[in-house]
């Protein structure tokens, strides 16, 4: 990440997706754009009105749309229908007046990091690998960073181990940043216990914890796990939503929750929570009042939850994560002992293991020899513990892309390996 | 400023609009809503889809749309028609790859000021009084902020001496805020001898100058005097552009326009842009496309020039200034020897120096006892020097408004100072 972070990750992508327009690309983790067709202009402005009728109460929907186009409330116009939305959909006890609404949930990590970290010595920790956006916004708010070590045996320890030794040095984690569901860019999970264990870890030592929970909704199989936000007993973990993957990432509308308290103190809440405020005022004054209500008339005319919105992304989700794996399987079979990869129950992605080193020259080659785009990991790392991991992106792509790229992945492996795939000849045809 | 922050300032004016919601505001710096009719939820929606008629080209509409949901380009989508706008308005010859689209001007001052400080011996130079967003911009970025002295001539003298006084303490300063058309706070125009003087010590010491321009089309008479960055020959200038008070701060889109070169060097501005772009995707990724969209219909019906949209909110300003100026002189007219105040030639504001103090305090009595709120000057200071000045906003009212608050200001004036004021019953019988 330190030589690779966001928009360079992003220019080069675009290079090589620029050098190679045939290619297919696993390295996009935007939404499927087939469902957008629900959001024409004519569904955007009729969202826009339903707001207005709503918030219009007694006195006309006239008023209500000059003073949308106003300068607004700086901590956001729809934090209600937000908290409400995440009480129904993520069972976050969300307060209305501890919703911060942000221009995306990336300027929720653009103003919480510098928050919580004050000092120059305060620390946010973060998983290697881990979403380029979270390194990035420590980055640009001078807030220092620390990797989780992975060879710990679960995320709580790592967090205990990261703690004390930056302590012995002299430094202080102020927060830890976690995807604990279909994680980006691994597509791991966090089980239940791991979850109370690393809220334990972090109450003890005083750890906040930012939990960012992009694909939650997006989970195709087993029961659903609480949000740590849920699980959270002492005032511990600030949740971060957004509407980027479940509506669209367009409108730039995300949150950032508080808890009631933090550690048990209602007034350091509420001192963080103006302390918040404040910042987000310096960064973009309020966030676009004509979006949050175009947010906020779907969420109105889906009854404030999105669960039956999704259904049918999650569907196709699903079916192309099953494709992917069933692909992968058939490709890979003959490489069973050499290459793994995680069979992720949600989310867009999932991590390739090889058993050679795949950089950004490895990513351009296959590109331009197999037709196929897929994600360094190293590009997501804090240092080279994952140059020998590639991350696959399947919520962009079609069935027959999906064949087609895998197939070609399994050719350039193969080719890197040395190693003959007759089985690839079928894959090809497939595609 | 330093005890009076933005967001402060805010829940303070929030408080007393609260505690006192007979009182008519002096105070809002906002535009009127009046002409925000021209804006309704189809108007918007008729933007938008003239933006991707526009910009389909070939390929039909419902692509470019989809294309429009999706994550967008950093830099923006729109750049080519903003630097059109800039080009045709403000006789900036802004090149399209210089445009930065952000959310809101205030983002753009969020992510140049630490991008141009990189060192912490970095100084950015603001007036004093100056916008608080600048400075609170550079207190989210943790970036240090001196005070021009207003001992000097003029600003470019002061500048000098600033950036000689920091040079000898071991600080640097690397840029200068400047609104030079109707400032705000302060009404001031800087005329065009001011303006080279400017560029000539900015450029003699490599001092970058931020040219923050929201009111410059709201000209009430004279002739308009270039912006800095059209006199500027040698790269000096980051042009910073909004739709806030043109078009509607809802929509929140505004631009950092950077020169061809840095000091003559086009690499240096090359390696400017990219920093500047990666930080805009740390903060917010990039500005929603849907209100980008919008902004660019609203652009393309208006010939991609804003002059003839804003004629009507011209007028209607330059008679509020006249009114405000006609009821000043009426109601202070036996104060003339302790009372002054500026005669703007254009933008929201003036300023009104009193022969008292005139504090937090002081614009709570006036609320409470002469139903007019107006803002303290010193709550756009970095010190003591602006305790007996106010700032007087005569955008977002109307005139009845005007001559009752003008009134009420004179009521609460005389008995500050203890004097009769037979005048204001007239006054008041007008208002």
């Amino acid at each position: 990440m330190d030589n690779m972070p966001p928009t360079s990750v992003m220019n080069f992508l675009n290079e090589v997706s620029g050098s190679f327009p045939s290619a297919i690309s696993l390295a996009s983790g935007r939404p499927s754009d087939r469902f957008f067709d629900r959001l024409d202009p004519q569904a955007l402005l009729n969202a826009l009105v339903v707001y207005e009728r709503y918030s219009a109460g007694d006195h006309g929907g006239g008023q209500v749309h000059s003073q949308l186009l106003q300068y607004g409330r700086t901590a956001g116009l729809i934090s209600e229908l937000v908290a409400q939305q995440v009480r129904s959909d993520e069972g976050v006890a969300a307060r209305t007046d501890r919703v911060l609404i942000t221009s995306g949930c990336q300027e929720a990590l653009a103003v919480c990091l510098p928050a919580l970290c004050p000092e120059p010595s305060d620390v946010i920790l973060v998983c290697n690998p881990t979403y380029v956006g979270a390194t990035g916004a420590a980055k640009a708010g001078r807030v220092a960073v620390a990797a989780l070590p992975n060879s710990g045996p679960c995320v709580a320890e790592a967090i205990e181990r990261a703690v004390l030794q930056l302590r012995r040095n002299g430094r202080r984690a102020r927060a830890v940043y976690l995807i604990p569901d279909f994680d980006n860019p691994t597509g791991r999970v966090l089980d239940s216990a791991a979850r109370r264990n690393v809220l334990q870890v972090c109450a003890r030592h005083r750890v906040i914890i930012l939990e960012d929970n992009p694909y939650r909704l997006f989970r195709y199989e087993g029961d659903a796990i609480p949000p740590m936000a849920a699980l959270d007993e002492v005032g511990s973990v600030i949740y971060l939503s957004t509407f980027s993957k479940t509506l669209t990432p367009s409108l730039r509308v995300g949150a950032a929750i508080l808890p009631e308290t933090i550690f048990g103190d209602a007034g350091a809440c509420r001192v963080l929570w103006e302390d918040l405020v404040q910042r987000k005022s310096f960064v973009t004054l309020n966030t676009s009042q004509i979006t949050q209500a175009i947010v906020a008339g779907l969420l109105i005319e889906q009854g404030v939850s999105l669960r039956g919105w999704i259904r049918p992304a999650l569907d196709w989700y699903r079916a192309n994560r099953d494709l992917m794996l069933s692909q992968l399987d058939c490709v890979f079979s003959p490489f069973s002992d050499q290459i793994r990869w995680n069979r992720p129950s949600g989310g867009f992605f999932l991590t390739l293991d090889l058993p050679f080193r795949f950089s950004a020259e490895s990513m351009n080659e296959c590109a331009r020899d197999d037709n196929v785009i897929v994600m360094p990991m190293s590009f997501f790392a804090l240092d080279d513990s994952q140059d020998y991991r590639i991350r696959l992106a399947f919520s962009a792509v079609t069935p027959e892309q999906i064949r087609t790229s895998v197939t070609g992945l399994g050719r350039y492996v193969a080719r890197r390996l040395g190693r003959e795939l007759p089985s690839l000849v079928g894959g090809l045809r497939e595609g």
